[in-house]
């Protein structure tokens, strides 16, 4: 093989495939990037057996050809070559010669076709949604999905479509997430679960750009984004996901209407008072027109109050500050509604077309 | 105690201090900021027993009086709160209360007359200089400190001053970092060892003003700086500096003249093949205005060619390549001078005019 292209072009490549390079891995050829360089074009892939990615680039193809080079090695040395045209050419033992400018690398890499390839994943079904919303709805979700491992479908998101409505959910046990999103047109139904660290790095990779199209396809076992260059295949959780329509109702005692910023600020302040082991509630008194937040711990105590709009009863209840500023950090509106019911029912922030919908578990606390 | 100062003001002097709070004591007082007010001045002081802070902010004293408050707590509560008058108010079992707009705060404190105040320093000697030169000084030196706690000198710096002429010397065994530079005005001669932590927390603290000045007193035991509203001062570190005069000469065999970045760049990419705990020197050939650099490791090779001008011999000699890009970092010259003995002498980088002097020790290498 021998390929000439740009370094830039290059960084952003290796940058895109890296993150599904495999750290952690017995196969050693998972943790190198496969360059791959036929029929005009020049692929970037790297594949950790769940998580798979590849890219196109720019590029010259003078030979065909394919190597398995070490990824971060790799990553390195393009990331510090000079911004040049880099060329990169194999001989018969596997070795590659990296050479910019005046600096030439020699580094062994293995042979291609040992690379495990993506799977072909069949385009039967799909969507279309811009990238700044897929970014948009990952980051408004990502952080109720769950690390325990034990239970395998909190640590993914579910992805279901129904005509042109799009919802994307997340829960851990204490919350539920959930965006709803109108898509441009209607599409096939389907209800598929993907994994947190697939979304994870999607997001990292796609630009955001509201005029840049993502294709998602599914099918029974895998889901694959294609946008840009750039194909993203992941595997799906499998199993049925929780049944949370029960759980959401639309019964209140309670409804106030609350600046975020100021909201946030202050349980950000009053959790100054909390080490995360402590479980340490902050307390909120709803009365006419006035939010108060009580904490008291070990380190000292804090009082603090908000002016708020209400509706109906006053309420005194407890929560665990963390799922508040989660939520609170995620929403883009200044001002915000929260629906309460009693100190131990759950309480939901949403707004009032529903686009997006949080449920908080209350804590126990002592007077 | 009851005084108002800005929030701003607040954040920016408990920072400052900070940097001498001890966070390994068996005195939980010196893990505290001693708030101070009388006398029309607000002081805040810090105090490992080493190093000592302490600096002065505005603000309006209602109640005169002092409390000490656990600093990293203190200093969480203030960068919190909203941008506005902080109330500091204290009462007589040391509970102090931070008020700001709407938020407070209680913590408990412990008596302000528990806290070790900073030595006195006699103003006998000093110098005077810009926080720029300071700043630059301490930057273009300090890589070349010791860790060892063994050699108890190699840790620290010396500052050394006759008439008009600071000279700034660090060491570590493997190689010397030198500044000379020229005072304003001529000073009383003196010769002391500054401990490297405290050049390192002085650089954070100082601007980097060139129009600011800071003036050094020295006395037997301490360093004394004092700038803007701010005085740090710090224990010497004892005994007698080492004689470097004899380790400097002015002969060599091989005099280079190369560009500082295109050399730099070629060591940090060479570096890519190298693992600290390797200690692979790179191989530097110099021939008739060429430099070629050599690598090559278990993880691959590199060769890298630089035009150079030359004066005197060829010579091939080894180095560690993070001596090299330690000084070549810190020189502003785009280009540098390079002189050579053999490839068992030290190499030195220096100036025409010697403002700064590098001293790097070769490494062994397997032709």
């Amino acid at each position: 093989m021998k390929i000439v292209c740009n370094r830039t072009d290059l960084v952003s490549g290796v940058s895109i495939v890296s993150k599904a390079v495999s750290n952690k891995t017995t196969l050693p050829i998972l943790e190198c990037i496969l360059i791959e360089a036929s029929a005009g074009t020049i692929t970037l892939t790297a594949n950790d057996m769940e998580l798979g990615i590849e890219t196109n680039i720019e590029g010259n193809i003078l030979e065909q050809g394919k190597i398995a080079l070490d990824a971060k090695l790799f990553f390195e040395i393009v990331r510090k070559l000079p911004d040049n045209d880099v060329t990169i050419e194999t001989d018969s033992d596997y070795k590659a010669t990296i050479t910019c400018e005046k600096a030439c690398f020699h580094i062994v890499g293995q042979e291609g076709s040992e690379f495990p390839y993506l799977p072909e994943i069949e385009k039967e079904k799909s969507i279309t949604l811009s990238q700044f919303t897929l970014k948009e709805v990952i980051r408004q979700t990502i952080f109720s999905i769950s690390d325990n491992e034990n239970n395998k479908l909190m640590t993914g998101e579910l992805f279901e479509v129904e005509d042109n409505k799009l919802n994307v959910v997340s829960l851990d046990g204490h919350r539920i997430s959930i965006r709803n999103i109108e898509l441009k047109e209607s599409f096939d139904s389907f209800k598929v679960v993907v994994p947190g660290k697939t979304l994870q790095e999607i997001t990292k990779i796609i630009s955001g750009d509201a005029e840049k199209d993502v294709i998602i396809y599914v099918t029974n076992k895998h889901i694959l984004f294609e946008f840009d260059q750039t194909r993203v295949v992941s595997r799906l959780l499998e199993g049925e996901y929780y049944k949370i329509s029960q759980m959401l109702s639309s019964d209140y005692e309670t409804k106030i209407t609350i600046n975020k910023k100021e909201f946030l600020d202050c349980i950000d302040r009053a959790s100054l008072l909390i080490r995360e082991s402590d479980k340490k509630p902050i307390v909120i008194n709803i009365t006419d027109n006035s939010l108060e937040l009580n904490i008291s711990s070990f380190f000292g105590s804090m009082e603090e109050n908000i002016l708020i709009q209400k509706e109906g009863r006053d309420i005194l209840i407890g929560f665990n500050p963390k799922f508040l500023m989660d939520v609170l950090r995620v929403i883009d509106d200044e001002e915000i509604n929260i629906y309460l019911v009693n100190p131990k029912a759950p309480c939901f922030i949403k707004d009032s077309s529903e686009s997006y919908i949080y449920l908080i578990l209350p804590v126990n606390f002592n007077h």
